[in-house]
């Protein structure tokens, strides 16, 4: 039966790769990666070097193009769902095509496989039409970075937090009953609509890169400055990726 | 200046610490460590093997007991609160005493620094009074372990996801707006009085380490079962600790 590692590699920082991620690495007979395309180089950037880094046996990469998505879908899970759906038909290719049937496969994943990223997805479809064992390596996520950069503690005491899009910080505001709201996929810096006046932002963009930015503050006070750094970070490299947290200040004691 | 490392060592398997803590230990001169007694030995246990597999260089390790804390106190933040006070005390002698003035401390802190550990929040409010220079490094959390082994993407496609506390969920149920919750820190099976017949739960104790336990599937169907084998192992080891996801299954489309 063939096996494949989803490993993750961490959100930017080689070090931020585990001693397991390594392990699994060197346990691969092939790595398949999509290509992304220009924009997503670094991301492609980080995967070489710790191949060439971590993995001391012979292995192979195979590369597949990404099928192309519709980002502007107006129903954005239709569009994301059906996305899926064509990527599944490019891994279960590859992976028939490229893996040996006592094989060992590999995809190394940004952040955590457990994270906004559908390759878990994609792969568990695939193994209920055809054996093929998967294993799941956790890598440190951006949202771990962030909490790290800024050395926060993400909940509050016996309090919870919410992990959500901007799309549905955009479409909903900030939530009544939570306080710590960790926002990811913001493409369009929908913290900068929020009316409420109590929230505090701890921002980062190209976490655990060199790139690295970040800013905390009053929402209010800050955004500004981000929406300046966000647009004058992006046209200089072509992309950026930003994770933030709104917490809410609350009444002492 | 004083610095001191608060670095994540995953939540039992030794091969989860990164490279990046790895390093930050060999730059460690002094271990700070709290005597949690004898309920969490497996806990000392992995620090003790991690520090001797991956610290190449000369370092001490300085012990304090743990402040006790009130567990049946009526108001739990308050009681947290009133014992991190008392922990604060403790650490900032620890520092004083044990640490010289341009020297490098460490906690080496279960999971991830920023999920439901006090460590950060105790050292940052030491900051404020005597100069010290705190650097957080991520670790992989209990809850990665759980969607690793699970083979779980922790979100739904553009949805959110809850992190929550069993005393959270024993009190407000299952939320309305949030269909996929993690619970730590539940003590007392609060999911086993949930009245909802639409959840899954997946369910792990002891993640990462030999012990590990991992039960899923439907709510009701499976609850008897975990607490059966939560009382069981707790009655074995002597301390249990589990996290779970709960996911409302949804209507197809
Ligand atoms: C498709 S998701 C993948 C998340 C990834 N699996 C993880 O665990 O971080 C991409 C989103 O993650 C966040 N992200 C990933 N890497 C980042 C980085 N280095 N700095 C800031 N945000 C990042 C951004 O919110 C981005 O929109
Ligand atoms: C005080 S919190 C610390 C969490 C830790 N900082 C982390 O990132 O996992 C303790 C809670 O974490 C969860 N936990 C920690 N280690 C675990 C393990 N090995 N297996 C299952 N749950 C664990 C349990 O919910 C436990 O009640």
């Amino acid at each position: 039966m063939r096996t494949v590692y989803v490993i993750g590699i961490g959100a930017g920082d080689p070090e931020h790769l585990t001693l397991a991620a390594v392990s699994a690495m060197n346990r691969v007979d092939v790595f398949f990666t999509i290509d992304k395309g220009e924009a997503k180089s670094d991301l492609a950037g980080l995967r070489a070097e710790l191949l060439e880094r971590h993995v001391a046996r012979p292995h192979r990469v195979v590369v597949a193009p990404d099928p192309p998505r519709d980002r502007r879908a107006a129903a954005y899970t239709d569009a994301v769902v059906d996305w899926q759906g064509r990527r599944e038909a490019v891994y279960a290719e590859m992976i028939e095509a490229e893996l040996p049937g006592d094989g060992v496969g590999g995809f190394l994943v940004w952040g955590d496989p457990a994270l906004y990223d559908g390759t878990l997805r994609i792969l568990e479809a695939i193994a209920e039409r055809t054996p093929l064992e998967i294993v799941s390596v956790p890598g440190i996520s951006s949202v771990q970075v962030l909490a790290a950069r800024h050395r926060l503690i993400l909940n509050r005491v016996g309090s919870p937090f919410l992990v959500t899009t901007g799309r549905r910080l955009a479409a909903g505001g900030m939530p009544a009953d939570v306080d710590d709201v960790v926002v990811m996929l913001d493409s369009g810096n929908a913290f900068a609509a929020l009316p409420d006046r109590d929230l505090d932002i701890y921002w980062g963009a190209y976490l655990g890169t060199s790139d690295e930015v970040l800013v905390r503050g009053d929402l209010h006070a800050v955004r500004d400055r981000i929406v300046a750094l966000f647009a004058e970070h992006r046209a200089r490299k072509g992309w950026i990726m930003d994770t933030y947290l709104l917490r809410r200040r609350l009444p002492a004691g």
